[in-house]
């Protein structure tokens, strides 16, 4: 298998000069986007993991802090040394040309200053959610893969999930008449109150930064529209597990232009949530679960969504192996562009939950 | 059937100075609640029809302003002449030993005269909800029917609905672990825009009075607490149907004093809503519908709630039949007292509304 996978990447790239040969020779047109993993945390690996049945998209390279991590790494991936990368070497990888893409899974308020880098070395970046910490750093992200030339995807994994897909499928062919409403419940309890989701400084916020974002995000795919007001109410209940700037759980509503209205909540402290539901003047879809790792459920006013469960990070760098290599447009967008979005809303929130007030996007 | 019921009546009336045949005589412990029912409308017609399969409660009297109607209802119930007022006579239904109690199905507006007449004229009273315009009112309302010594329910069906209540009997045996959230969407596209229940003069407010409400008592209940906070947020896109002091849709959060939160929606522009989700450190429970006149469906991290279903104005009347002539306790209280909590935090809603701020209950 190494060997063959081998044999098939060198092909590809002696014959990336040689275009005429790709409509005779269909492996050509196959040549996998090689990616790189940037933090080998529990999502990193998650990904890594899913890649293995990715037709499109193959690891092919690390970039931690850990040297014991790399290692294990290396050893379950093949992946050469050459593709191994530290935070002080990392800016080196401008000049390998076996790596198309940098993923990066680092903490929030690193992923700034990670995407620049693999920008300014030339890469493609696909950079997880939330795309940064605000607005603000999402649009010099956005700017630095301009100036660079390189494409800025977020790891939005939902938007290539089938059923719900399908659902906005459905509502851009109008099967739900006029959308009035939206509601998205996203939150889990979380665990272990060390970790860095729980640090201000590497979090850059709460929930709403990491699990709250799916609801917003949602609203603006299912309701096709972009928000134009938030309002937002915060709740603490424990003030030790989460700290000044570390929001537990948030409230919060959108308004839409056409009158669409979304009630959302976010919170680090309950389990049972995870619902999108959207109800339009002739219909309804719900999907529940609707962002969790495992099978998404559904059924619209039509009946149960029957689409056939995939391994959500398969599909989606399978898909972006797509929008990279071929220039592919996704149904929902997943560029720098719809990160920035999400954040100027996380913004708007924060500010509302500040001053009782509503807040314009 | 006709003559048998008349017979029983008549039977009851004149042993009741004869209590010592009671125990020899079941019949005599059966004898029903006598109604009268005020305010002939669509839902006086519900529950009318509902009260024939009743056990304990029996339709004997109306109270309407329009003639023709009193006479249908006479000639489908068989209701006696002597039992029949309209809004100049009824004050003289004191001097009726045949009704025990009053059913105030009337407008908004007008339960707090109509509530305080039967009061004054002797009756217990049903009171249909919104108890009131607002608490002031409520609390006038109560400290009236104390003065007579007359009971006064307000008419929530729900409190006596087989899933409801088995929610609740989980709630208190801890099934749910702490509850965390309740979140309840209570709506409906309302129709004829010139339906009482769309003026401000005879609804005293829109969508919150009339559906909202559900949410409101749906939380109290389904917590097991009493919010101290509510923030509110309205939205309007029809002025037209929705005139000033009439809401369209409101959307708020309450806190309890466990730390609790409610999301809430109430609308009078969406169908597909009635949701009702009580969510727990080590459970949830979901009644979707949960406040419709048809069967109430339902489930909890147990598995299916499969209670029978049975029309629940005919449980309602038998159950209040059994509060009032026998002195029962509900599970879920239906007193003034609990009509007149709703009205304290609609009234706190509308501040918060008007305000953006969070406002104490």
């Amino acid at each position: 298998m190494h060997s063959r996978r081998e044999f098939l990447q060198k092909l590809a790239v002696s014959t990336a000069s040689l275009p005429f040969l790709s409509s005779n020779f269909s492996l050509m047109e196959e040549r996998p986007l090689r990616v790189a993993i940037m933090g080998l945390g529990g999502y990193g690996t998650r990904v890594a993991e899913a890649m293995q049945a990715c037709k499109r998209a193959r690891l092919v390279g690390v970039v931690s802090g850990t040297p014991s991590k790399i290692k294990a790494w290396q050893a379950k991936y093949n992946i050469p040394d050459k593709n191994c990368y530290n935070y002080e070497t990392f800016d080196n990888i401008k000049d390998n040309p076996d790596i198309d893409v940098v993923y990066v899974i680092t903490p929030n308020a690193l992923h700034h200053d990670h995407v620049i880098r693999a920008a300014k070395a030339g890469k493609h970046v696909i950079c997880e959610k939330p795309m940064a910490l605000n607005a603000k750093e999402g649009q010099e992200m956005v700017d630095a893969c301009e100036q660079a030339k390189v494409k800025l995807l977020v790891g939005y994994r939902m938007h290539f999930e089938p059923k719900t897909l399908e659902v906005v499928r459905l509502r851009k062919k109008n099967a739900f008449g006029k959308i009035l409403f939206f509601q998205g419940l996203s939150g889990f309890e979380i665990g272990d109150p060390n970790q860095w989701r729980l640090n201000k400084e590497l979090a850059g916020g709460g929930s709403l930064m990491d699990i709250g974002i799916y609801a917003i995000n949602g609203a603006r795919y299912m309701v096709g529209e972009e928000p134009i007001w938030v309002t937002a109410q915060e709740t603490k209940t424990d003030k030790q597990k989460f700290k000044e700037g570390v929001d537990e759980t948030i409230q919060f509503q959108m308004g839409f232009p056409s009158g669409a209205l979304a009630s959302c909540l976010s919170t680090y402290s309950m389990n049972n949530l995870d619902r999108f539901f959207l109800n339009g003047e002739e219909g309804f879809a719900e999907l529940q679960p609707s962002t969790g790792y495992g099978p998404i459920e559904g059924r619209t006013h039509l009946g149960p969504l029957n689409q056939a469960h995939k391994t959500h990070q398969t599909i989606q760098m399978d898909e972006m192996a797509g929008i990279i290599m071929n220039g592919n447009k996704p149904v929902v967008p997943v560029d720098g562009a719809e990160g920035l979005r999400d954040l100027r809303i996380i913004d708007a929130i924060y500010r509302a939950c500040q001053s009782g007030q509503k807040v314009s996007v």
